[in-house]
């Protein structure tokens, strides 16, 4: 009762490759396209947090908007701006850096770093017409 | 469980006029204003498909956007793009093409092409300031 | 069963100041930051009121959005827009206009106009990059 | 010296149909294509009027924007807005409403209208992608 | 020959109020309407500053964005940044805080302390629909 | 005389790194930062095409946007798009992709390809917050 949800919207630019080390080369040729060119290719992740809960009566506030974008920072942007995905992050070392699999992994991330009593959703926008959300 | 949603844009640009042939001119006028307009007015509409399931763990995928605009193309933007909703299609030939009814005809013409295991969510943008979304 | 969601976005422009009367000036100066500035700042405030129903047959509407527009102007914005919410508003002359509270208040205000067959929610954009749903 | 630009943005929603008489059906259908459609198709028109003036002392304004939004609203609105450009207008019963033509159509209504001692330019959106200014 | 424009976005949320001290009440209130509310409204200002010059070859800049956005928040936004502009700024303390009064501020401000070869224009939003720009 | 300017907006996704090989990789480091990343990141650009010149009077147009719109992608998205501009293209494989650079590429591409009557300007964002525009 009286749950409110606050979002916050961040964002970070990365380099990035679709590939699964178990398929063959032709295979994830077929599947990802362009996508899978070895040289990679980039976005400008949007990247909107979702938190919900009621709000503290002393302060108006479900959460500090300014300590859960310190959060982001700390947790998700430190980690993946400006990096390539595949490369630079032990996340996507082996998991392939597809929107679904990047949402999830920004989802455990987080979900560890806030009090479990608030509810949790993550929409990570790859481009203005591609984008997901976790979870449903 | 580890249900993720993805999102795919796209947009469609149409004439229509609102009115309801069960109802007189004056009832018609009066209801809907200038959206009666007899000559039409039109408007560019931005649709949003949301398509819920979980994550094909070989592609990392819940659906491939590309085939997911490819259907969007073939069913929904080939039979309203560039067209006069009410004088062009047979969907609206009698159905008055509001929002909230173009959005349910946008659904269904969708919900047949696309696997029953995934989830299905149509939202409709006739302006910047006027939007729809079915089902709820 | 074939229930639609329907969307009308507003805006306002308001000064505010975040501060608890009940704490101390340091305890507030703490809390709220910048945000605590004794002579307000401002935002301009985009507001999102969706509203749930089964279209009606004849009309094919949830809710005309003319009249849900006009609604929105006398009972929100003619009350906010352009005002100090702090001094120049019942609503917030105690309570704290965090996004919080003034969506809190925004729901509960358009809930009494707008028959009890229909659903309600509420979103406010503080800025592009804060914002709040209610309810949850 | 010491000019300043105020921009103005408004909108209308207009069906239209690109069709020049003096051509032969065959002609305009391969020059027009989709456009063409003689049963119209329609846009969500975004209009941007620029006046460029010095500020007058006294009350800091180029412009008031309430004055010039209400002429846009009185001069080009009226006449555009919900209505078939090609069937509902004096200004389009002949000549072709490309975006082009509909911008400078728009820039004499209001050049009229405005001190000479400003001057003017439209940018006429007619679609997020396709858009258009006058004079350059 | 080769000249570049750079542009770089900012952000700032303020409170002011349009009034000249040099007219009576009445004027003011004649003119500026509600935004002459002797409580103060305000607006999340965005500011786009504009940066004309010959790339240098050694770098491929125009100007370093880190540079630009770092002078930006230390001439700009320090200063105006949930402030009340006719209360909290030596700027406005006299001078009518109009889009158009800011923005040629905002031009000086920044002005002297970035190159002379290098060109300088500002456009600042108040909203979305009412901006101005700065040298003309 | 009756000049009009005719604008498309496309987009691509891409990979790079901003990198001078006449620098030593320190001097690289602290010019461009973590834009210098040695795995690269990326963007999604928006790219503007301005086209000024008089319509055709038979057709109303400057330049048919579709054919526009073609030539963009044969003549810049094949090129770029889903590409790591540093290692996939002829065009950066020495120069440094900055944002200056990219733009004047982009320029010389399409200026070949476009009657010289026509003048033509490029804007390309490389975020929401970081564009050029050339010529000036």
């Amino acid at each position: 009762m009286n749950k409110v949800a606050v979002y916050r919207k961040e964002h970070f630019n990365a380099a990035h490759r679709l590939h699964n080390p178990l398929l063959s080369d032709e295979e994830n040729e077929k599947i990802f396209g362009k996508c899978n060119n070895k040289n990679y290719h980039g976005h400008n992740y949007d990247l909107i947090v979702k938190v919900v809960g009621v709000p503290n009566p002393m302060t108006g506030y479900v959460m500090d908007m300014k300590i859960l974008s310190d959060l982001i920072n700390s947790e998700v942007l430190d980690k993946f701006d400006h990096k390539n995905l595949n490369l630079d992050t032990k996340e996507f070392a082996i998991l392939n850096p597809t929107a679904e699999n990047i949402v999830i992994v920004i989802y455990n991330l987080l979900r560890d770093k806030i009090d479990n009593k608030l509810d949790l959703k993550i929409r990570l926008y790859e481009t203005e017409r591609n984008f997901v959300e976790y979870p449903c």
